[in-house]
């Protein structure tokens, strides 16, 4: 039987999670699946931005001895508990992309160089490829790819020092066992880095409980922290003592005020910052992480997945008719995402369904990608949506020509 | 004789840029001598923010299509005549650390790293040579230092592959010939990265007549983008096919939404870019510079002269008894700012004054710094920020406990 409003009314009656909803601005008549690419703002994100532009004018140079200069460390230590990090272990900092060149030249450095190889995973999302063949290049290793389900122990051997891997395949929704790999890659002497863009703030991440060393990830997702909010990098505890990162900045010093001439790192996590950060960038950063504090992960999680599943519920029914293809992994293997595939009218069956106001997302070839963010989507927002589709797809509305023109969209 | 405040007055009266002033948010009592550390707020740049700031929350993913993404080559195409660069040779990206090393990477490969040395200076804000520093301890080049006042000469040699030199000292405000050093460095086979982090947006920079082929800056001193506003580099047109840069971000690819396996970088420019950028720290900056197209630069320079030559008459009877040593350079090779070395007292002095609301700051050895930025301060006041000084170092009140105590500003 086909989920009806009622059954998603009902769902949202005993979801602990609901309060969540008022804490953030959604534009009206909007049903926003996108969230998986830039999360929703929080009123107290707004508000904290609003605070540190007024303290960019009232104190100017000052704001730096007012919380600016320490946001990267601050945060991090917000978001820890997220991604089952401890305090001090996280930094907010940059960007994912530099953060992973940072790992990649620390984490080889402390190998002594040794090993020769860096591998990246195909069939992900690229950059990470991308800066590992950057970092490649520059510091003279040599870059591998991890082909798309192929067996890891075929590709490790002594001469891989890192491997760069996703927890959460940025167009499968695949989630992978962090703990399981961690072992395998660990056992062969190399290192994982972990990519969470799409797990951090989607589910609850344990890193400590997995045995993971190294992660980055971004905030500008799941975590809400504006258009292209800073990055973050993780590295345990117990491998914060072993030298230099590659873009070695002023405010990764020792004594950043001291104005020595010679680099000297900092100790802990601030050795990963650079040069000076925006101020305006973090501020709606650290309310969001402050809101998400209230979280309670296993919860978010539960919600995820019987949003995810409502969504294919209330759809099933029409994805033979229609040639789409449901390829979302099952529930133990899964992101915080829905993907249906139409090879031939995927594309312009989303934007009809952005025109109708339900906005999801497309990737070549014919991924129609949903994500589902339980702090601010009900189970009838989900049902109104589904509904959304099966009118794009039942009246044949997505055939308008004004629906195939490809424009591109990060 | 000492100027008076109508002698200043009359100078306001002839100031052509002195109706700028209106277009700065500053704070009621305060002179503000520290814009060459955090410039001040255009109220363009506020309301610049807070509408990017709604068009996250109204527009969501949508915004990176209505001027996000591009932002990087709009806002550097804005920068270029600042600095007497051409459209498609300035970029807006990172901060100036990170800028850096690209451009490390990107030119020692062009060389095919035949000489193995690269060299930063003594004296100078140091960050440019922690960072040359972590660049050559990751790609395998040997950093040395060209001790502060050397002879160029003597340090160049055929095993020099880049020279990082700022155009003003971040201490003295010692404004270097750039023709003439681009010249020298030019004939040796040697290429310099010019740090204009002192010099854009407080004089006429002439990147292009000066025959400068890199550069890097900042973009939150005299330019007001803001508290850690974004960088920008700078690469001379006939040198933007080389190859890449190391930090290969997915925003720098060659076609960014291909999701290719391989890098490729861009054409121009934008292959300097790297992951995904702050929509919200852009936002302020753009509105700066759209101010800045208005600013006559032949003006700005001699307006900065002007108004560090009556800061110094003002105070010139007052150095001999005090114990103080004006080591600001002859206008020529000036900047924007008047150094003052008390020894002694020097910290103390600078803590006095930013306890009556003049703003300057503090390096050591004993160096009271004061920037000066044409576009909000009058000479009107200059002299009364002049005359505080004056009332702090005649009555002594700068020997009270308080204004012992150290605090680090960035």
């Amino acid at each position: 039987m086909r989920p009806t409003l009622t059954d998603a009314q009902t769902l949202d009656d005993q979801d602990t999670l609901a309060d969540f909803k008022a804490h953030f601005a959604l534009p009206d008549g909007m049903l926003y699946l996108d969230g998986n690419s830039l999360g929703a703002q929080p009123n107290a994100a707004r508000e904290a931005l609003d605070a540190t532009r007024d303290q960019w004018r009232d104190s100017l140079i000052g704001g730096w001895n007012q919380g600016w200069f320490d946001a990267p460390e601050r945060l991090g230590n917000l978001l820890a508990p997220l991604i089952g990090a401890s305090e001090g272990e996280v930094l907010v900092s940059d960007t994912i992309t530099l953060n992973l060149f940072k790992l990649l030249g620390y984490i080889t450095e402390s190998q002594e160089r040794a090993r020769p190889i860096i591998l990246s995973e195909g069939g992900n999302f690229p950059a990470d490829g991308y800066i590992a063949e950057g970092f490649c290049h520059s510091a003279g290793f040599e870059h591998g790819v991890l082909p798309e389900g192929a067996a890891l122990e075929e590709h490790l051997s002594d001469q891989v020092a890192v491997v760069v891997l996703s927890q959460v395949n940025y167009r499968t929704g695949q989630l992978r066992d962090m703990a399981e790999v961690n072992r395998r890659i660990h056992a062969k002497g190399a290192e994982v880095i972990w990519d969470l863009a799409h797990s951090a703030g989607a589910l609850a991440v344990d890193l400590a409980g997995s045995g993971a060393r190294y992660a980055v990830g971004c905030t500008y997702k799941y975590l809400n922290g504006g258009p292209g909010a800073p990055g973050f990098v993780y590295v345990r505890s117990d491998r914060q003592q072993a030298g230099w990162q590659p873009l070695s900045g002023w405010h990764g010093h020792a004594k950043p005020f001291a104005f020595d001439a010679d680099y000297a790192p900092a100790s802990g996590m601030t050795r990963f910052r650079t040069g000076t950060h925006s101020a305006l960038a973090y501020a709606p950063l650290e309310a969001s992480l402050k809101l998400w504090q209230q979280v309670d992960m296993a919860a978010l999680r539960a919600k995820s997945l019987a949003l995810t599943d409502l969504f294919r519920a209330c759809l099933a029914d029409l994805f033979e008719a229609h040639g789409i293809e449901d390829i979302t992994p099952a529930p133990a293997q899964r992101g915080s995402q829905v993907g249906l595939v139409q090879r031939e009218h995927g594309y312009a069956i989303v934007q009809a369904l952005i025109k109708r106001g339900v906005i999801g997302d497309y990737r070549e070839p014919g991924l129609m990608r949903f994500g589902f963010t339980p702090l601010y989507l009900s189970h009838a927002d989900v049902w109104h949506a589904a509904e959304q589709f099966r009118e794009v797809v039942e009246s044949g509305e997505y055939r308008d020509p004004r629906f195939q023109t490809r424009t591109e969209v990060t």
